[in-house]
Parts: C-alpha cells; sequence; structure tokens
C-alpha cells in the first residue's frame, strides 16, 4: 500500500488524532464538586485576585495553539482552514510526543492579517503559548511581528523558525565535513517564502560576514529588480544579501559554496552544482521532492546532501526544533522567542552529533535527547 | 478538609485538568509520515476536494470549543477570561466523562458582542460544536442567536438552554407528586438573567397557557417599568408573562402554585411559601446557598423542593442535559438547537424516572442512561 492510500485509511479510521482526556477521575460527586461547580469557584475566585496563579492552577503552563489560516499548506498551496486540519491535529501529536505539550489545533475562516491578528488575540489568554503554522509569505512576517509585539505570551511561526533553526544546525555540522568558513562562503537561498527568508536572516544573524544570494521563481532578489515584495526588499535593505548580480538560479550557484534550496523539485541539474565551487553543500529540501536527487548532487561532487525526506539521510525537519523550543519557552516562563534562542537551538543541536559524517550531520527526530537539551537553553 | 481548600489544592496539583493525547503510536518514522508530512497531505487534498469528508477525517465530529469571556461565572460575576479558565476547563472534563466529547477551553479577552461573535466566527471551522458558557446577560442572547444565524454547527449557551431543559425536567414530575395541571397553574420566576429568561421561554414553550411572572431585583417585570432591557420587554411582548401585576417577590408568590429561583440565597421565607397555592412546588437554585433552606419550604407546606445542590435531594445541574444534547447533535449531524429538541431533551430526563417521589424527580448527574437516551432525541 502507498503512503498517501495509508494515510487515508488510518486517518478514516481515527476520525481525528487527538482526544482530550482527564488528568484525574470524575466518578463521584465529590469529585465533580472539586473540579467543578462549587468547587471550582474557589480556584477562579483564586486567580481573580492573584492573575499570576493562572499558572499553576489551569493548563495553560502546558498548552500551546497550533494556528492556521490554511493558506499555505504543505507544497498544496491555499486550501483553507478545514483542509488543513489534518495537518494541525498531526502537528499536536507531535507537540504531544515529542515535548510533552497540550496543543489545540485552531483554523482559521478569514485569511486577511487583520482578523488573524485580532482573532489570535481574542483566544490568547486560553493558552500558554502560539504556534502559527501555514501561513502564506510574506503575511505571515506582519502577523508574527504585531502578535509579538501585543502578545505576552511566545509566539513562533514554524515554517519560519523551526526550518531555519534545523538548517542552521545542519549546516553547522556540513561545514566540518566540507572544511569551510561560513564568513568566507557564499550561500545560494533559492525560494523566498516564509522559510527561505528566515534561513537567510538566521544565518545571517550567526554569522553576519556570510554573503548570501537570494533567488525566487523570478530569478536573483537584485537592486534593480521591480515590484519586489516588503519582505524581499527588507532582505536587501537590512540583511545586506547580495544585491548587485542578476540572472536565474544557474548564475546564482556559478562559484557559490552552498545551496539552499526550499523551492520546487527538480530546479537543479547536475551542471549547476559542478558550477559551484569545490566540496559544495547541497540543502534540496523541496518536498516531496527534492531541487535535485541526492543520488545525482553526490555524482555531480556534492560533498553533503540534506533533503525534507525520510527515507533519505540528513532529513532537515522542523520536529527537530519547535518541541525543544515550546518545551523552554513555557517550562522557562520564556515569553519572546529571539534570534539568541533559535542560534542557541541550532547548536545545540548540532552538537547533538559528536562526530559528523556526510550521511550524519543532524540527529533523527526519534532522538530522546533532542527536547530536554534544547529546553535548557531557552532561558 | 473543606471543599474551596480541596479543590485549590487538587487544582494545584494537576496545573490543569484535561490533556491532550494521541489516539494512535508515533513511534516510528512509518508512523510520523502516515499521521504528518508528507501523508497527510493526501488527506488535506482529499478533503480540499470533498470539503463534507472533514467530518469523517479530522476530530470535528467529535469536538466542542468551550467558549466563555469570563463576564458572569458561577456566583463570582465579572473576573475576566483567565480567572474562567478553570470553569471552563471543569466543563470540558463533564464532556469527556459524561459523552466522550473532546471539548476545549477558549477564554476570550474582550467582552464586546462585536469582537465575541466575530471571534466565534472565525475558529468555528476548527470545532464541530459551541457550547457558550458564563457570557453575562443579556448579551448572551444576542451573541447565540447572531452566531446561529450564521454558523452551520451546532450552539448552545449552556447557562440558558442546560438550565432550562433540567428545570422543565424536574417540572414535569413535580406537577405529578403535586397533582397539577401546568396550563392551571402560575408559576413565579425569581432572576431574569440567563438562565431565568431561557426558563421562561421555554415553560412557556412546552404549555402556551401557563402563567408566569417573572420578578427581578426591582421586583416584578411589568409593563409599568421603565429602562427594561430588551430581554425584560421581550419576555412581556413576545413571551406573554403577566404584565399587570406589580410589587415585590412577596406579591408574586402570593397565590401562585410554583418558586422557580435562580437569583440570590435567602430571599424566599417560610411565609411567602405559604401564601402560595396549596402543595406548592419550590425550585430554589441560588448557588450555592438557595433561595430558601429546604427543611424550611417544607416546613411551609412545599410538597416537592429541589435545588442546585448535591448535598439535597433533586439537584437540578446542567451536566444532566448538555452532554446528551451535544452528542446527539454531534452524532445526528443536527446543525441547529431547537425549541423542539429542548423539549424533548427534557421529557427524556423526566422519563428516567418511573416512579417520581417528592425527594426523586431527576436523575443523578451520574445516571448513565441519561447520555444515550437525550443523544436518541436530538434528531
Amino acid at each position: 500500500m502507498n503512503y498517501k492510500k495509508r494515510a487515508l485509511d488510518k486517518h478514516r479510521k481515527l476520525r481525528g488524532k487527538i482526544s482530550v482526556e482527564l488528568k484525574d477521575n470524575l466518578d463521584t460527586l465529590d469529585q465533580l464538586s472539586t473540579y467543578y461547580t462549587p468547587g471550582v469557584g474557589s480556584v477562579s475566585k483564586h486567580i481573580a485576585e492573584n492573575p499570576e496563579s493562572a499558572r499553576d492552577l489551569t493548563w495553560i503552563n502546558n498548552s500551546v495553539a497550533v494556528i492556521s489560516d490554511g493558506s499555505s499548506v504543505l507544497g498544496l498551496g491555499n486550501i483553507g482552514p478545514q483542509a488543513s486540519l489534518p495537518v494541525m491535529e498531526g502537528k499536536c501529536m507531535l507537540f504531544k510526543k515529542f515535548a510533552g505539550i497540550d496543543a489545540v489545533p485552531i483554523v482559521l475562516k478569514s485569511q486577511s492579517i487583520k482578523r488573524i491578528e485580532k482573532t489570535i488575540k481574542q483566544i490568547a489568554p486560553s493558552f500558554g503559548g502560539i504556534n502559527l503554522e501555514d501561513i502564506a509569505a510574506p503575511k505571515c512576517f506582519e502577523i508574527e511581528n504585531n502578535l509579538k509585539d501585543q502578545l505576552d505570551i511566545p509566539i513562533m511561526h514554524d515554517d519560519q523558525h523551526g526550518t531555519a533553526v534545523v538548517v542552521l544546525a545542519g549546516l553547522i555540522n556540513a561545514l566540518k565535513i566540507g572544511n569551510k568558513d561560513l564568513a568566507k562562503c557564499t550561500v545560494v537561498v533559492n525560494g523566498v517564502g516564509a522559510a527561505g527568508v528566515a534561513i537567510i536572516k538566521l544565518i545571517k544573524k550567526y554569522e553576519p560576514k556570510v554573503k548570501i544570494i537570494a533567488v525566487d521563481s523570478k530569478g536573483i532578489i537584485s537592486e534593480k529588480r521591480k515590484h519586489l515584495d516588503f519582505s524581499k526588499k527588507y532582505l536587501l535593505d537590512k540583511h545586506k544579501i547580495i544585491g548587485n548580480k542578476q540572472g536565474g538560479l544557474a548564475e546564482a550557484m556559478d562559484k557559490s559554496d552552498i545551496f539552499i534550496g526550499v523551492s520546487r523539485a527538480d530546479v537543479v541539474d547536475q551542471a549547476m552544482v559542478r558550477s559551484m565551487n569545490k566540496d559544495p553543500i547541497i540543502f534540496a529540501m523541496a518536498n516531496p521532492d527534492p531541487e535535485i536527487h541526492p543520488d545525482e548532487a553526490k555524482k555531480a561532487g556534492a560533498c553533503v546532501i540534506a533533503t525534507g525526506r525520510s527515507d533519505f539521510p540528513n532529513q532537515v525537519n522542523n520536529a527537530l526544533a519547535f518541541p525543544g523550543i515550546f518545551r523552554g519557552a513555557l517550562d522557562n516562563h520564556v515569553n519572546r522567542i529571539t534570534n539568541k534562542h533559535k542560534i542557541e537551538a541550532a547548536k545545540t543541536i548540532a552538537g547533538l552529533i559528536k562526530k559528523p559524517t556526510a550521511d550524519h550531520i543532524i540527529p533523527s527526530v526519534l532522538d530522546e535527547r533532542l527536547v530536554p537539551a534544547i529546553a535548557k537553553v531557552i532561558i
């Protein structure tokens, strides 16, 4: 049975992948009056008089909302809220399994920036943190920034930062294999959506001297390009990506050291890899099919290849990062996830591989050391 | 240990009373790719192409949001969203325990009608139903009515309708004990908030000939009263409660047959009960202390006495009704809970007591026959 058929069958059988359960019995009238009326009244009164005690007396110390408007779901694009629900339920499974966090899928009817922001602000008192998911670029940047300014709980758009953290983690170890100094490298990032922008920003924060060329479906993001959206202009102005080079992906990759693809299948060929400097590093993370097949990249001389797939070595998977980041934020009362947190998380993930090899630069998503190690540095 | 201390201790120990759990294992990369990427993509695609399949492939067939703005919580009043969270978590426990429904507590930052409505409309695609809770009157009426018109999932403000259903259930059996014909009775309802209004409406729907006098903290709701809010005017105009009588609660109760209190402790004395017609029925449901102590009501000649407390006979508890009503609505694809549903639910609850006695007019909230029996009539 192929994985698509198996997934549909399993979902049809379960009719929802998560459930809400009681943390204590509710079999007697005594228990009812402890957890519901009249006993619960004294708990509510206590919180009304001591607002900070809500952390000790409700589930907000361990709950996260996984929120999407369904505008940019996996490779499927804008499929709307209810079709995105299986992805959000799956994410909630991961939150529980890997980090013990009680996560709730919330999908929103409207895709307008204002409406999304207002709704999230309204429901925020119900949760200890907010994971934004599958919201299209460039609006995802504005929504996340505005909410971070207005709410006092941790908020993270995982498609941006989860991906960026894991890419940086992989890169740290890949550089060792390729014996490269990032400060002297040119990195080509192909795909300038949520993930691409966040990857560029984080790599620049980690090593300000790195040279980065960003490429979207129309070619290199250059100062000469017209009609760039604010997030791409911002990359040129504020993050100082290389803006004087023009052309397509082939021109960008020529004499570069590292290729990072968060774009589409098969846009890179062997000739393009051969045009790169010696021992190129290839992160071909388009899903389900990478920008170049790992075998081809290897033939063309790549020294390390990572993809988004679990059936090749070096799977770049957000699930390596977000469970530990939220676990740490909730446990350590961190209300704002910063660049410093993300860089520390990336270093921690990379550090779990004591002796990186070309086929093993990042841990498996099932590595149980991940969450406690990352949570420790989110302080 | 008193119940208040015990409740606080237990809440402090649990730090949240509900959790989110996985409905299947997530131990292998195969399971990960079935429930998350890449497998989940085919499930999302299927829903995008067949929107009605969301019921079969996500948790919306079994999930309810328990939503409050914290504006009217138990006897505590307007304590705000986060202080109301323990009540909502408790309600979610009841949903699971009694009806197997996955319920999620959502508390809202704003208490404005518009903002509440907009937020609920935005998050509605995430759930199979909405239980409104502890929202103050009269705004609760407008919010519920507007949402019912605009959403295609079941919505119920439980403080109104859950209470009304259980009161009607108790009344059906109490009338048998007192050998009374409701069509010839005068009912005094003291307290004209969410519960009082809903009780009046439902009793009138059940028996249009009944005479009802409504009393609030300022006295009898009469045509001569000034500054009545729209919900009280509506009772006079549309539901034809008695509008030409004036005075206080004592005047209202004089020569009446049934007293229904959803008001405050100790506002009824023995003399007032004695002023009623023979074999008066007393529902004194103020919490935690009733309008008149059952022993006093008995001394004054009451033939049946019900309260909101579990330590007296005949506890009127919403938990008798809402689990079965939502179970039925979800299972039978009922998108609008009507007066007919509520009356059928009340009759069903009453019918579970084969031989009503003065001390046993309604089942215990722990009676396992309740949910399946009620769910069957929500069609």
